[in-house]
């Protein structure tokens, strides 16, 4: 594998919504966006926008293979709790079938919800183990039926989350759209940026989503599934623009935007979240190692350039950026894990408020 | 886009599992197989293997993009569901996430289980809201804890789907095995096969998972992620050796063995399957189309070589291969849906059953 540069144009963002196709769903989930943020304003809330999850980008116009970036999605639809629980309104823009805010603590594979709830009714045994599934033709069970219950050990949690839950949801203060490809994201993070302007400053991005550097031009697609048999696969695909920019410039100029860089080499973590500030000019950049992302993170962000101190007479001129390091013992308890989110949020609040009075 | 053969080898199953590295896990997962196997054989069950999900193939060794291919597993989950109902046993290797048995039922997004509890207690007002959080520091909540109930209107469909889950559970013929990378289901694919071997006809392959064909050798894999912002990404991948050869001829050649096809161009279909066939020599391709999988597909199978009957007197040699088609309504009721992987397994259970007779 190797970095290579092809014939095929580069794209700025204009040139990038100017050439690739706009989601069908595209009008319907701004409308949607924009009722939500409405609702928020009357209610005198911040509103933040986390996304979450990893874009994919397509190799085929009918999808079979894709290119895809590693998220399962926890760091958003975690921290997106945390916000909810200080009262702010959140639009979680997700990758679909990503992990989501409450339903996480349930992970089919690591946590079934089927293991921790009882019926009172004797088991079928081997012999009729057919009459247990209730599939296709069986008449459904006969009524009454006997009630569920939640195994003690389990119960306080599930309600504990339920409750928070349904708190959220009698609030209306959670809005979900999803993404798949990284050319709907694009066009969402655009649309959802437009409607949050109207906010100002107490409009807040929190832009967690593993995002493709890289995709393939709708007009490179090939229609069908790529066959096999034919030797060897080659991809070239061009640079996804860097949205950053124009989210800055024009979308929302006012608002408290936080990126994510994501690393697996420690050493260029620091170097490549200065240097993001410095092209884009936002607020702050979480950067976090592949391997050391769940208990230790740093913030970067800018100190205002006429910033000077006097140090024994003599006029130090401070550094440019900023370093705040957050950092969580890597062994949680099971029963009650504390998770760096919450940390990182309640940082990120203190500053939003100071961005807002700085107004 | 395009296929063009560069100058790397190119792989046989030898050589793959000669280079390539064999999975950490690989030891364990094989063990808990053995066992599960060897009290299916003291029951007198029939085993199927069924594979599920797509599989990743890692563009970085500290992994942060991959190549996926297309596939919820809902095909898969679906169908170990009516085996387990036959009575067959099921080792059910799918990809880690993907759909599951019984769990497939209440999808975090489309149907989730939050939704259909209910707790007796008073909702938090938005005042007191971060007080419904439990996370971080709060004490858990006070004992007794309210009761959780399923809502009327969910609970009759929730009793059948866990009466069922529970039933398998307490037969102990469901076994999961989950993989990620392609490698991973190549290593797992010849050892689980391995060790099915000794059922001989009793044991049925259902190959639903969707496998790579195409891998980035470990040799050609860059340590670090990827760096954008030097121009344009090629790839340059290598084809995946076809697994379906020494399945049939070496890992259990007495094994019931069903592959998948699937194409986005419905013509190419048959001739792709019958393609399979011809070179692998395995009983039963099921070729489905993308947009239609879920209301039709095809068994295409191979005719027995002495096969010809008399017409008018006249010797006429049959086909080599016979299709059979299996199609439902694609418009289902929501609240009892037919579903198609019903047909197909009631089907396959015939047929292995003559496979079984005819040893």
């Amino acid at each position: 594998m190797s970095n290579t540069t092809h014939e095929s144009q580069t794209f700025s963002a204009e040139s990038y919504f100017e050439t690739q196709p706009q989601p069908p769903s595209l009008v319907a989930d701004t409308e949607g966006v924009h009722e939500f943020i409405q609702r928020q304003q009357q209610a005198n809330r911040s509103v933040v926008l986390v996304t979450s999850g990893g874009t994919t980008v397509p190799l085929e116009l009918n999808v079979v293979r894709f290119l895809d970036n590693f998220s399962a999605g926890t760091r958003g639809a975690t921290s997106a709790e945390y916000f909810l629980k200080a009262g702010y309104a959140v639009i979680f823009l997700h990758r679909q079938f990503s992990l989501q805010p409450f339903s996480r603590h349930y992970s089919h594979s690591t946590n079934p919800f089927l293991n921790f709830l009882e019926i009172d009714a004797a088991l079928p045994s081997s012999s009729t183990i057919d009459s247990a599934f209730p599939y296709s033709n069986d008449p459904p069970p006969t009524t009454p039926t006997p009630q569920i219950t939640v195994t003690t050990a389990e119960r306080a949690k599930l309600f504990s989350v339920l409750r928070a839950y349904k708190a959220v949801h009698a609030l209306g203060t959670l809005h979900m759209v999803s993404f798949v490809t990284v050319n709907e994201y694009l066009w969402l993070l655009r649309a959802v940026s437009r409607e949050m302007s109207v906010l100002g400053r107490k409009a807040m991005y929190y832009l967690a989503a593993a995002v493709s550097d890289f995709f393939l031009p709708q007009q490179r697609l090939s229609e069908h599934k790529i066959q096999s048999g034919k030797g060897n696969l080659s991809i070239e695909m061009d640079q996804v623009p860097k949205i950053l920019k124009p989210l800055v410039s024009e979308w929302n100029p006012e608002g408290f935007i936080v990126s994510f860089k994501l690393e697996t080499d420690e050493m260029i973590l620091i170097p490549k979240a200065q240097q993001a500030l410095e092209r884009y000019g936002h607020q702050v950049v979480i950067g976090n190692d592949l391997h050391h992302r769940k208990h230790r993170v740093v913030l970067i962000s800018p100190v205002a350039a006429d910033a000077t101190k006097k140090l024994d007479g003599a006029l130090v001129s401070q550094p440019k950026y900023a370093e705040f390091w957050i950092e969580i013992d890597s062994h949680q308890p099971s029963n009650h894990p504390k998770e760096i989110e919450e940390d990182i949020i309640e940082e990120l609040l203190k500053r939003h408020n100071v961005w807002i009075e700085g107004s």
